[in-house]
């Protein structure tokens, strides 16, 4: 990096701020995908809009890359620093500026922790739904960024349908609002809604406007052991059919708990033998006996399928902790061996074909599987695992066999991610979701946004 | 329209589905937007998405400006052909292809009206909540292109929220899908939201698919008489607060309400002198208990206002009924004088500040307004009736006070438009809600799709 360069940066965001040392490069090359460090030439860590404006001037006229960069959570490697140039951490937005009870509304800085966002509003009295598994330590701003969903979202939706307004600053400096503070919007091209997702490669988000509802009150969870794997897939879609909306519908492969309950301490459930996997079940709302009618309901669904007897979290702590697994198994299975993730989604009543399609190619390639994740949605997380596979055969077959699993996924009608994006390890695939004219399209918009090409560069689409 | 092109559309959709004769011409050359008649020189009704292709070929080679026809409801003028050309009139898009009550989905085509696709996924114990006033007539088609709301978007959400993918003719007569058939995606752009409220003027939609959820089976509607327009307003934001979601919320002035009796015959409801506007208020679900709590938490809410007696619907025909007069108010307050009518929408708080300004500007340039609309939303629908106001001051004084009430929307950080798009009525004033380079930004995309700028000419921006 040209030490006139470093020395601007230092101009717009002081001294303190602007990091060149390799451990701090390093510190900021990866997020969660796999093992992959890219880290940046400079690292530096604005604190308004207006210096986020002059970073990207200074990059335009000397076309150097800048890659956004959140909490490090991202599992598509959205956050590396491919081409190195500016790394462009995010982490001083940490503001949530208004919290707007009489709206419903609240007005936050894209560097605050989600679930710290979610506290603050639910001591109002109001509820932020969207609660992606690494709710702990994510940022909002990468939510929108990724357009991240969770548990919650197959009955309150993902990050999109809450965001009203983004303020972004745009690669050629320029600050602009996507819409308006509204429910409704029918004034112009959707900007906003272009920009949720979009992994920050068409702006940079600085202030976001999410809409709230009101708090809900209770909860009932339950566990549910299948003995036929498929069959825990085919549940799903009954319940929906018997007109239950639950608000979180998650399944697990046995793997996926053996593993995460050998990986987190003081969470372990009895499991018999014959149990291939579990979906775990929660129904809120604000009246218990409605609840207690929608949980008996369920069970009779669930009554036409071969279980094990339904386990009930009884207390807040039993929740916790059916929760505490749940979250930690992308952990746990990262933990057990090196992996690749894939985060298919399907129409969810396609749901047990392609669970049966991942398995196959994995028989035909030879490599093992792991899958979990928001069956509610037709999200399915598929953990690659390397084991004792041989290193050439990691690399020649496992392609071969994800090619595969794309290709069944959008013949389903699904596609290659629906909460984790694109971003860097899966855009090879893009193709294979998208005919010329249609990736055309997305390359015209990226064109729009950042004629030069440099704001992260490397993430979605080859061009 | 020179003879040869006429003969190349006849080979392409067959010539008993184009149209020259004035009488078909004048009658595709309106919709319900004021007086307006923009005829086009020619009317085509095609059936495929290939003929459509075609006939977009033909329009490229040619520079032909196509305007797609839907039902010819819309209120801003989008299906208006102001320069001549092409009229496709959608008409002949009217399959209901596929109801999925396996995945909760339904594939239809755009010319299918919004209550006939409502009825058809009912009879399969689904819902599809989006209901415009004019449900009776419109299409599904220009509720996409609209982003249209209408009454249960409070609850519900608008017409964005249930669109999952949509087949699209781009206007070189490429054919595309915008993203996939999944309740989550992070796959790259969001094409699907960004086709969504274009108006007609980035493609042509031929395939929906849209999202359904299981059917609600119990409502409770009131009628709330109130002796303040602005305490109504007020009411509005207190019933959220107290954690309540309607699933509709309306708000009416008292000349609505008396103009639509007397337009409409059969409905009538006994109003006192003092009463100055009326909440229409609805709360849904499947467990009646629990609907009778929430319309008792609600009238606990209003009793902190000055109301008359609440008039609860007790039987399905008192409901229609009260539906029946909401929903006629528009036409309603069109039979009575010649009209403008604006679609502002704020933050539901601000909406005692934005009718107060509303009234204010009527005073100051010599108009009457008449305001009714989704309260619940913040979407406001103003009605500037012409009345015995001279034309002079019709043309010279009614746009500065549109140009007043949309400066105060936007300063309430609002916008023009919550569900009737801009169309070519509004076009002028999107000047007020966005910046150069927000407007630069939607012309890029609008150049992008649609490079020679022959679809749907003279819309949304002035390009």
């Amino acid at each position: 990096m040209n030490p006139k360069i470093v020395v601007e940066l230092q101009n717009i965001v002081g001294e303190s701020c602007v990091f060149t040392d390799e451990d701090t490069r390093k510190n900021y090359g990866h997020d969660e995908t796999e093992d992959y460090n890219f880290p940046p030439q400079v690292v530096v860590k604005p604190k308004t809009p207006e210096e986020i404006s002059a970073i990207m001037k200074l990059a335009t006229q000397n076309k150097i890359p800048v890659t956004p960069i959140g909490a490090k959570t991202g599992l598509s490697g959205g956050a590396l620093s491919i081409y190195g140039g500016i790394g462009l951490s995010m982490e001083r937005f940490n503001s949530i500026i208004e919290v707007d009870d009489k709206n419903l509304q609240v007005i936050v800085e894209p560097g605050v922790i989600t679930q710290v966002l979610k506290d603050a509003v639910a001591e109002k009295g109001l509820f932020y739904p969207v609660d992606p598994s690494s709710l702990g330590s994510c940022f909002i701003g990468g939510n929108i960024a990724e357009n991240s969903g969770g548990a919650r979202a197959v009955k309150y939706g993902v990050t999109k349908d809450y965001v009203l307004n983004l303020e972004v600053v745009l690669p050629n400096g320029e600050i602009i609002w996507t819409g308006a503070n509204t429910l409704k919007n029918s004034t112009g091209y959707n900007l906003t809604q272009l920009m949720v997702g979009s992994e920050g490669t068409l702006g940079i988000i600085t202030k976001i406007v999410l809409k709230l509802i009101p708090k809900v009150t209770h909860t009932i969870l339950m566990l549910v052991p299948f003995y036929k794997a498929e069959q825990a897939c085919e549940a799903v879609s009954a319940i929906f059919r018997a007109g239950i909306v639950p608000s979180a519908l998650e399944f697990m492969e046995r793997d996926a708990i053996d593993w995460t309950m050998k990986f987190v301490e003081g969470v372990s459930v009895p499991i018999k033998e014959e149990v291939q996997a579990h979906l775990l079940i929660e129904v809120d709302g604000n009246y218990p006996e409605v609840l207690f009618q929608e949980a008996e309901k369920i069970t009779e669904v669930l009554e036409q399928f071969e279980i094990d007897e339904v386990l009930f979290a009884d207390t807040e702590d039993q929740k916790n902790a059916l929760w505490k697994l749940r979250r930690a198994v992308g952990e746990a299975v990262k933990s057990n061996s090196v992996y690749k993730e894939e985060d298919t989604v399907v129409p969810r009543y396609a749901l047990p074909i392609l669970l049966k399609g991942v398995k196959d190619a994995g028989k035909k390639y030879g490599f093992h599987t792991v899958c979990y994740g928001h069956a509610g949605d037709g999200n399915l997380h598929i953990n690659i695992v390397k084991g004792d596979m041989s290193d050439e055969n990691w690399i020649t077959e496992v392609p071969k066999g994800i090619v595969e699993i794309f290709e069944l996924t959008v013949q389903l009608k699904g596609t290659l991610s629906g909460e984790h994006g694109i971003g860097y390890v899966q855009k090879d695939y893009m193709p294979l979701a998208f005919n010329t004219a249609e990736l055309n399209l997305m390359k015209g918009i990226k064109k729009l946004f950042d004629p030069l090409g440099i704001l992260n560069p490397g993430k979605i689409l080859n061009m």
